[in-house]
């Protein structure tokens, strides 16, 4: 396994070919945090290791559970080998309980449930600040179709049904997470980036303490030792099997 | 017809009840102009005479094409009489061609064509700005189940195609417009509120020109000449027939 150049340097990985192999690329987990739409920064040792540990392990659960990703496999501590996609410019986001952006956009109260789960899309375009959508602008601004974008969003309520099973298991509450999908090189759209505290909102089923990035966003202690514990409890849900 | 006292007071209109008819609704329309949800503000002497006429002749031009509203008949020069609804608290946004929000908010350049015509669902909520939402938000956060909205989005296309080609035959683009719709006593929903150049970007077919409340918004000339062309055009083509 030769890391070729890099191909891409996003907010959170750096992304690299590999070498003989076109289809395949290496995702680098940088231990760089970002909110706010890059607004709020900060670096913590560690970090890269542990979101490309969670990251793997989960898509590591998913992939035993039929659910077709981008992941082949950890190579090592920060890095792990993919499927090389072309990233669909959505942000896919699923919430079972209100947090976040959407009290306050839609004034909807904190710790309100959500049944069925409510799904948005947002585009990724940074410069726009990550707009919310409907399907009907993501047919517009995407190559996605309709029978996709069901797909996608299926695929995504099946995902949030085998998470919230998998965190329940380790005490904690799935309260909303982003998923990012991509095209093969024969078009399949497979589910990409990560899947970790960074991109999900995990509250402990007791206490209602908030493990996740918001630890960072919303200054509430130390986010490493919040992360080490999320993949702390993975591993012994996994080991416990 | 015995105005009874006032129910509500909107931006552009009252709203009063009917004496011994708890079933209608007298709507008065106002000479106020407001844009970014009321921060700002001027009158217009005779706009109110304008956009009852207006809403009026083209309410009735969808009744004739059997599209069901509140709509019952022009009482005066800036009075109409309505049949009671409970206003669904949704605009429903119609675009032809992008203009305004949408090139700020998705980076769509004006003027470009959405084929199909695209429809976005704005949660009416001031205090919130009026903010975009999807479906599943509007099942969340209004009355309306699926079969509702759906029949709401295929009303609103067929609203589309009818004034689409009622403002071409008067030489004007429909850019876009806004709808509300309401429900009556016995649950069924109908199309209701106003339809004017206060809710329709209009622009001459011919030279570009912006023939609706832009013109307020941008300051780009006099409103009201601009709206008695409107009404005038209108006139025309009615006789015409």
């Amino acid at each position: 396994m030769m890391k070729g150049s890099l191909l891409y340097e996003g907010k959170a990985k750096r992304v690299y070919h590999v070498e003989g192999q076109p289809e395949q690329l290496i995702l680098s987990y940088k231990n760089d945090a970002t909110a706010f739409n890059g607004k709020k920064k900060d670096q913590f040792e560690g970090k890269g290791r542990l979101n490309n540990l969670i990251t793997s392990k989960i898509f590591d659960y998913l992939k035993q559970r039929n659910i077709p990703s981008h992941f082949i496999e950890e190579l090592n501590d920060t890095e792990q080998l993919v499927a090389k996609t072309t990233i669909i410019p959505l942000e896919v986001v699923v919430r079972n309980i209100a947090a976040g952006s959407i009290t306050r956009r839609l004034g909807i109260q904190e710790k309100e449930r959500f049944n069925p789960p409510l799904i948005e899309l947002f585009y990724k375009k940074d410069e726009l600040d990550d707009p919310i959508i409907n399907d009907q602008h993501a047919y517009h601004l995407t190559d996605v179709n309709k029978a996709e974008l069901d797909s996608i969003k299926d695929k995504a309520l099946e995902v949030n049904a085998l998470l919230a099973n998998l965190f329940k298991q380790t005490g904690l509450d799935l309260v909303d997470f982003k998923l990012e999908f991509g095209r093969l090189a024969d078009g399949t759209i497979v589910l990409a980036d990560e899947i970790s505290p960074d991109t999900c909102r995990l509250w402990d089923d007791k206490t209602g303490e908030k493990m996740d990035k918001d630890v960072f966003r919303e200054n509430l202690g130390d986010l490493i030792s919040v992360y080490k514990i999320i993949l702390q409890r993975l591993e012994e849900h996994t080991c416990a099997k």
